[in-house]
């Protein structure tokens, strides 16, 4: 299961496996940290190339992300929208299908409690995880968004599901190429 | 010359190219029709699918965007991030410099008036583009945007070139895939 929180300047990722015994293990994490001094069309591309690397590497058998409910202002909310779009982007180009759960229901899967704090949510990775190590404040959000789904998810229940099995896209003969 | 009005519903693109004796010629334009009963990653699949295939058919020499002040709320503006992420990771991932012109400069450099209605720009594009075809309106504002950069464009003058030349991605060792 692969967890991203997506971000303009940091993109968190994070990879849990469920084992045989139901036992939760840290596949992969990190983070995808982004040169504000570079353009916005090569960070997008940065987060690409790690995200569909991660794809490659691990082939996730899911994807999920949080949902935005909440931005400082317009500006913001076009540049977390720009980077949240590429890992989706990357998702449906590798088949893999994505899941959205909202800020509450991933603080409530993972301590218990919706409206946990930042560091509770780290600690409670750490148990979940059974690790000692240092995990990136974007990485843990990104392995909490990843638990959350395993915790969340029973085959049946795709409510929460993002891609459509129906991939068409509608299109007219003369909204295509011209020549 | 590539423009692209992106939109989560819709998205249009123009391709402009001036000739030698500075007229200009309409190369193709249209629109992306999203089917909104599809998945959000299957939508930007779509986008980043048409895109890829006009950049590659039409091979232009740079792409240019509207850049974004205004959306309802945070949930629009999200979407809209989301929609137009996708062309500049397109353009960024085959080399194609990006451009961000306001909308006053695009209908300043369209009609000569920065208030300028949607039906007096799409009247000044068919008179630029000598065509008397209808255009779909979100074709004729990716053609409007792609007329700014022409008349805006000098080589030499890029200060509102989005791509820089400076693609290093800034990571660290611990940052990157761990196994």
């Amino acid at each position: 299961m692969l967890g991203i929180d997506p971000g303009s300047r940091i993109t968190g990722y994070g990879v849990v496996e469920k084992l045989k015994g139901g036992e939760l293990s840290r596949v992969c994490d990190g983070q995808v940290l982004l040169n504000p001094s570079v353009s916005l069309p090569e960070r997008l591309l940065a987060i690409s190339n790690a995200i569909k690397r991660i794809i490659d590497e691990f082939k996730p058998d899911a994807m999920s992300v949080e949902s935005i409910f909440f931005a400082k202002n317009v500006d913001s909310a076009v540049k977390l929208g720009e980077a949240r779009g590429i890992p989706l982007l990357c998702a449906a180009s590798a088949g893999v299908p994505v899941y959205e759960y909202a800020p509450r229901s991933i603080k409530q899967a993972v301590t218990g409690y919706g409206n946990a704090t930042k560091e509770q949510v780290q600690k409670m990775i750490k148990i979940f995880l059974k690790t000692e190590e240092g995990i990136k404040p974007d990485a843990a959000d990104a392995l909490a968004i990843a638990i959350c789904h395993i915790h969340h998810f029973h085959p049946g229940l795709e409510s929460k599901r993002l891609s459509a099995k129906n991939t068409a896209v509608r299109s007219r003969k003369d909204d295509t190429i011209a020549g």
